[in-house]
């Protein structure tokens, strides 16, 4: 059975930022984003490029909010959905940082979460920083096809969000500060879905097994926690979850939520099931979540990061697609230090 | 500066196993594989599931050698070189156990030691599997042309191994044992080298700038380590990187050597500048030196496993191909336990 991490030292996230594109910007979170580029290129010339100035930009300010320099910085852990992760590659070199390239698809944030707060709570580093993005023109023409084709999607497709969240761990609490006190690392679950428009389908029985768990095993119970953030199910894949945790008996309720569902207005921004994408759940919870926290509205939260395991190769090939989950417990600091 | 790694509890290498292809198993160090697929399909009907059969060989090879069933692994750190990593979540997906995503090109294998060992070192997991491959005929025609094509290829270029290995970590050491003692994560280094038939030149920077920073900082001369070896420079990449370091005064000497020289024997196995790939430094280490290790002709070895971090595309776009390199200290356990 995957055991619940319990960190022993709880990281403290010291500062986070996340910078968005123009429909982002315009969702209903909008208020929430650091910066936003109405242009959706960042000043460059190719939207892969653009993706990689993105995180650039994203961990920037994060390291500005904490009063920070990259030299301060004992390792990043990046990731994107760009082929070989040349989103952060190219977007993070010129910090200087240990680098650890991550893939997770949209569940990256959550894994680059997991394994800083490990690298610190471990003792031999100090100071980490967690990065991750997408980009809505250079995942559609990588995955499906290039926007100009303007090829119609069914309604249980996501779109893949132009945002990138970035967030700094540190060893010291300080009062008033969000912790990651617990973390569940997803297993590969593969249910025989092969529709890569349905992405939330074939995530969702990855993210009910590990809130499933997380549930048996640990001494909270749902009503402990502001928030259950899955990212990103959308409308589609979180219906599915939903239904699959009520067949088991929990009901997460009215705080059970999902990054693609708050990130857009699916109703009058033409988004279908809902936002996806590494920078989806990582802008949502860097901006919309850590902005809660802040102002003292919440206190416990579940990040669920969940991805969609497979490439345009292994669906053309006719293989299922997995999915995985990785379980994320930010805590506020409410005692005094 | 960056710090390195000194493990507390200096995790061990409980077990390690490694597959190769036709051509790896015909080379100068075809005996030390444990296994080998003359066909190079491994019973797949395409290259790229080839891949994550050859994944799934390995790693139930190191959890047989260990004595362990796949239950018993608290998490897999895993990697390759195919689009969204998918050598390794196909391969893989089957055991069942918590899985982080990595990507490092052919640095991958040295990136997941180093996460497996913080993540055992750190005291919240027992045991992890660290795990990397690649496929000559995968590679090839997602990075630059079918094999059918015949294309002709410079004598920089390197030839990407079809091979895996699998390590299982452990806290506990044991008489005999080699232990992760020391690591010096890579930053990446980009020199505006753009030639992606010549990565080996790409990445030695990187391998230098490792080294050079490692030796610095350490308590150790390079005469206290019987093998110090990059993986995969090549010649091309290998001999570049000796020279970056002979004009810093550091001479490595005979010791100094890579996993691409020595898994082909390139005047008779037509693979130009050497092997490369995940999979090359992974069954290399996992074959030959951790036998070296086992027969007590070695004691201490420094693993440089180096990355070009580019995609087609970026190459493409005419940025330059940066590498990475991410130094382990593999260090044999001599005293009585």
């Amino acid at each position: 059975m995957r055991k619940i991490l319990k960190f022993k030292n709880a990281p403290s996230v010291l500062s986070c930022a996340c910078a968005v594109g123009a429909k982002e910007k315009e969702g209903p979170l909008g208020e929430y984003f650091d910066f936003a580029d109405e242009s959706d290129s960042f000043g460059k010339s190719t939207f892969e490029q653009a993706e990689s100035e993105l995180q650039r930009i994203t961990l920037n300010l994060a390291l500005k909010k904490g009063g920070l320099s990259p030299e301060m910085l004992d390792a990043v852990f990046a990731g994107d959905l760009m082929n070989q992760c040349v989103g952060s590659s190219y977007g993070l070199a010129g910090f200087g940082a240990p680098f650890f390239g991550l893939y997770g698809a949209c569940s990256t944030a959550a894994e680059g979460l997991i394994l800083g707060a490990l690298a610190v709570d471990g003792g031999l580093f100090d100071t980490v920083a967690c990065v991750s993005s997408s980009h809505n023109s250079s995942a559609e023409r990588q995955f499906r096809f290039p926007l100009e084709y303007g090829s119609q999607r069914p309604p249980t497709a996501q779109w893949t969000a132009t945002a990138s969240g970035a967030f700094i761990l540190t060893k010291k609490p300080f009062y008033g500060c969000v912790r990651i006190t617990e973390a569940l690392p997803g297993r590969i679950v593969d249910k025989g879905i092969s529709d890569q428009s349905n992405m939330g389908a074939a995530m969702a029985p990855a993210a009910a097994s590990t809130l499933y768990e997380y549930f048996s095993q640990s001494d909270t119970v749902p009503e402990n926690f502001d928030m259950i953030l899955t990212g990103d199910l959308g409308n589609e894949g979180h219906a599915v979850c939903k239904e699959l945790l009520c067949a088991k008996g929990l009901d997460l309720g009215e705080r059970f939520n999902d990054c693609g569902k708050l990130l857009y207005d699916c109703k009058t921004q033409d988004t279908h099931s809902g936002g996806s994408g590494c920078g989806c759940s990582a802008s949502v919870t860097a901006g919309y979540v850590m902005k809660l926290f802040e102002s003292g509205k919440i206190n416990d939260v579940l990040l669920v990061g969940t991805g969609a395991l497979m490439s345009p190769s292994s669906v053309l090939q006719g293989l299922g697609i997995s999915g995985i989950a990785h379980l994320v417990r930010l805590t506020r600091e409410t005692e005094g230090m």
